[in-house]
């Protein structure tokens, strides 16, 4: 099989190693370059414990991304915004795909970054042709034909998978919707910090960035795609003593007429060909450690039209951060933009031969 | 300082082993028996390390409560709702004021019995006189004269704490009410099951009883007195890997003509002379570690009036499950019951002596 | 490529459900049933969220195993000793290969089972013949062409691998063997046990078996093939509050005349052509978190010939207590007995084709 | 009671917090200032929810402390090392009595301290008069006139506690120790790190500092004086995924002629009168959790006759390293030094009145 030669910035990040990883059992990548300050010189094995010709790479540093990029055919870029919005345009420029997992490129709208990211957007020219990439929402043609795909964010897709599909089936009053939803540290990224030590964490939940997570616009986006119009929405991010996972939590309001198992059918219809998106029996059956190492979301609903709240539709997801929240989703559509099958690297190929 | 005899039945509980922990350190109460069938013949000390007279005490089994009960002022019972509800009206006519740390006396409707705890409420002439013991929200004197005090469950103190002020002060509307909450897995009781073990919840966080969870009607009648009329009310709980300690993310709507700054004032003005209540100033400082291991409550609030959802209200409480949502609201409720200061062996007491 | 038929008994315990993934992915078999009396009727992707055709399988019976397992080349038994004990005879008369996870046949001596497992030995006939399965450490042509391979033990397996190359190259004194070592809980197996339940066990080590932990007559059978000659060992076992990995920590001493390079160089020497075992520099890096989820050991030592304890040697190791301690070895053992490439399913196959 | 005005330097490290928490409820003491940098201006109660007179206090700077001290009896040290050793000589000159949290004066030999704590002693001439204090196991008399009390390291009064008696009773043979032991992360302090971050601890066990741990000497000190002796020994310690607690796991040999349950009766001996240190019956009962947040230490001792190595004893131990390995330590020492009870403030009194 032809391999693709490709590159990982920001590879000593948390979503970068497990790109990695993933790359690593990858039979139509060969992975060229891999690109970090930290670690800049040291193996990606000694680093990470990854075998294979990655864990043969050497960590190389940002400064020569360019240079080492310009015999690929993509680059993953798993950097800050910031960053990716000073990468993306120079490598687009050689003729180099990119797709991004940082927030750079995922809000049509330029006048949203100084609010909810801190910065002027510095290449704005960009937002309108670059493809958010959630495979199972959005139109593949125009992932596999991107040159630039903004890969969502974790809270994000997970929200997303939950309500989409009740949004577009029309289920849905217009009651605001509240997303309450909690996630592992590695979702702060590798850090050096009091806040995300050992201590401060274990053993304790807390609310985070309460009215104010720069995923909010990025959600309400998604989910106003979804409903043809805007879209009310409050995001209520939370901090887990674990590792990796996120589970979202979503409250909505059945439309007057509709039945109460339409929910339930319409995540099923959704989804009767996503093998990456498990709809399960009850949202008790979603968990954290139903998706984490895997490239999976699962999602399922329960509804009532009696009790304390008639009319209720509670819509619980769990997806890895690190995997179909980043890592594996990024790899979904790298496949979908070489013209490989969707999930190779992902699942258990059938029939695959040593 | 004169000495109450009270005794402890379901002591080898996690909530049982709080309250003879808070006990052995009060200076108002002799412990006189403890109970428990699983431990019975065993010392309080060789089981759970806990020093001093309440550590010398052996379980006694529960088919000898009514006996050792005989010269107590007060029970608590810490055993689950249907056993409390034939202990109780036995120790009461016996003259043996009670403290029921379970579901058994908390609704004031009967009917509501079967269909949220599963049995017909057998002794349903006692609902009528318990009072509810939540002190810092209900008339102290009605604790004080009390011969049977419900004391509240976990979840609905958190959430309760939260709401109440806001609904008092008539600054909400009426959408319904969400209630997204977290537990330690303390809160699940001691078992003997797989669904419990460590394997199954480190690492995961699930949803649980969605839509059907008993502490539903709790709460909703808790907001309700509240409100002075009925609310609607989602309460979707989680289950957390953590071990004790309680998380409530309750979002409600501001009412048209109210300020910003309301919810944050009506808080203050509730708890300014509540020592175990704390209001913090945002969201992000309420946090499980805030309030394990202490008897009090964290709470605070957010409130937006522009973004992706203005009027929207984030109020968050945590407490310890089994203290502040068990053994030492019991302790409250018990020290008001017998004229002492509320907060005996609650707090350190300035100017005590060895 | 062709596929060999197998099955898998006791499917549903943690390492036969590590069993099934690794299987899931394996081009070379074709699992042909999978048995558990507790999951009987379920699919395992029901339970287990494993995709594919292993997912698709819905578990049978213990009692049908021996019909199920009629076409099967080779059956993995991941059931209790005693069980394998049972199983084990009745599937060789069959013509079944047997790779047993249990302790059944890891003894070469039947009258060790009476104290270190407490029963009688009904099939000690199968003893002699039974090739334990460690394959770094053993000739893998006996392996290779054995009919009954007895899977290493967690604990014997991480010891052995981090003492054997010192041994054999007669680098140690006669002093005796000191190992402490600490496994997370998934060891213990599935449980519906209060000792390790959630509230038990998160925020606690204990030591467990102190000098009577079954695994100690294993390792000094393995320490004692490896010196040609019986050592003397204490072994002291602990729980994490973890699910998965195994440390061990052993403390030996170097002969006179021994330079302190020597250790490391053995191991180096050792795990040269191993890929699945990896050797670091010192054994600050060895850790837990360095082999869980993969199929390798990490292996370091540090020695001094001064300081408070000269001629000390300490030698760390870390496997994931399911994978290299269980299932991984298990499916490099199947490989090895069906000629193919000893690391099939279990690394990243360089050139692999979707 | 007479009030003796107090101080806490590093009074925000997870040490000197513990010390602020139980001072807090100390009836004999006045916390007349904390001190730290990190936490100039804010109050004790915001940082750490503790209430009372000491909540109200505000951290002043170290640079302040000389002035602050003028009217305290005495001063708590929750300092590194380094600024122990400046400012002891201070305090003291100012006749201020000094309880050192730190490693500055616990080593008699000051030729120890640059190579296991890096840097040469300038206050070389204290080390003889400081009191090494482990009230258990040292002359209380001693640490009731002392002036400079060196608080004993977490790890050593682990190891102390196990082996001390039996040394004293001349039980052991001359075999080197080998104390293997384990620690939660707050013994590695407050920091903003990496290595200490959530996502590098949890789910992993690790040692650390092998051969070369700052403790060794410590430990080496206590067992030779009580042997009378200079001991061998062997301590490896090993980084925990918990927060709090040390479990201590000691390997050592029977002296010939001795009987194997000598050692259990030298433990029950030699604490029957020592309510702080908790003799089990067996190293199974032993765990971090039965001393987290307690003042006391757990011990238990197995031998062995027979088996894989005759001789054999283990001892366990386990404390909660902030409170008998730091903070309570500490006060045990200054209720010493001031003439009260030792354990005013340690454990529940009973007779005591609100």
């Amino acid at each position: 099989m032809h391999k693709y030669a490709i590159g990982v910035v920001g590879a000593s990040g948390y979503s970068g190693i497990e790109l990695c990883r993933v790359l690593a059992a990858h039979p139509g990548v060969e992975v060229r370059f891999v690109a970090s300050d930290r670690w800049e010189g040291a193996t990606v094995r000694a680093r990470t414990g990854i075998a294979g010709a990655v864990g043969g790479l050497s960590y190389v540093p940002h400064a020569r991304v360019l240079k080492a990029a310009q015999d690929c055919v993509a680059v993953f870029l798993a950097t800050p915004a910031e960053a990716s919005m000073e990468l993306a345009p120079a490598l687009l420029e050689r003729g180099v795909k990119v797709v991004d997992l940082s927030g750079a490129f995922r809000l049509s709208d330029p006048a949203a970054y100084p609010e909810h990211y801190g910065f002027e957007h510095r290449a704005a020219g960009l937002l309108a042709g670059a493809v958010y990439g959630l495979p199972e929402l959005v139109d593949r043609d125009a992932i596999a034909s991107a040159r630039l795909v903004a890969n969502p964010g974790c809270y994000p897709t997970a929200a997303a998978l939950a309500l989409v599909p009740l949004l577009r089936a029309g289920l849905l009053t217009d009651e605001s919707i509240v997303v309450d939803a909690a996630s592992g540290v590695s979702g702060a990224g590798r850090q050096a910090s009091e806040t995300y030590s050992f201590c401060e964490v274990a053993d304790d939940v807390r609310p985070y960035k309460v009215l104010r997570h720069q995923h909010t616009p990025e959600i309400a986006q998604s989910l106003s795609r979804g409903a043809r119009k805007p879209v009310r929405l409050t995001f209520t991010p939370h901090l887990l003593p674990i590792k990796r996972g996120i589970l979202s939590t979503a409250s909505v309001r059945l439309a007057p007429g509709i039945g109460a198992g339409a929910p339930a059918e319409a995540l099923r219809a959704a989804y009767r060909d996503e093998p990456l998106v498990e709809v399960l029996d009850g949202p008790e059956q979603v968990s954290i450690a139903r998706t984490v190492g895997t490239p999976r979301a699962a999602v399922a609903v329960s509804t009532t039209d009696s009790g304390f709240d008639p009319g209720r539709v509670i819509v619980v997801s769990s997806i890895d951060n690190l995997l179909k929240g980043a890592a594996s989703q990024a790899v979904q559509n790298l496949n979908l933009m070489l013209g490989l099958p969707e999930r190779t690297a992902l699942e258990p190929a059938p029939g695959v031969s040593p």
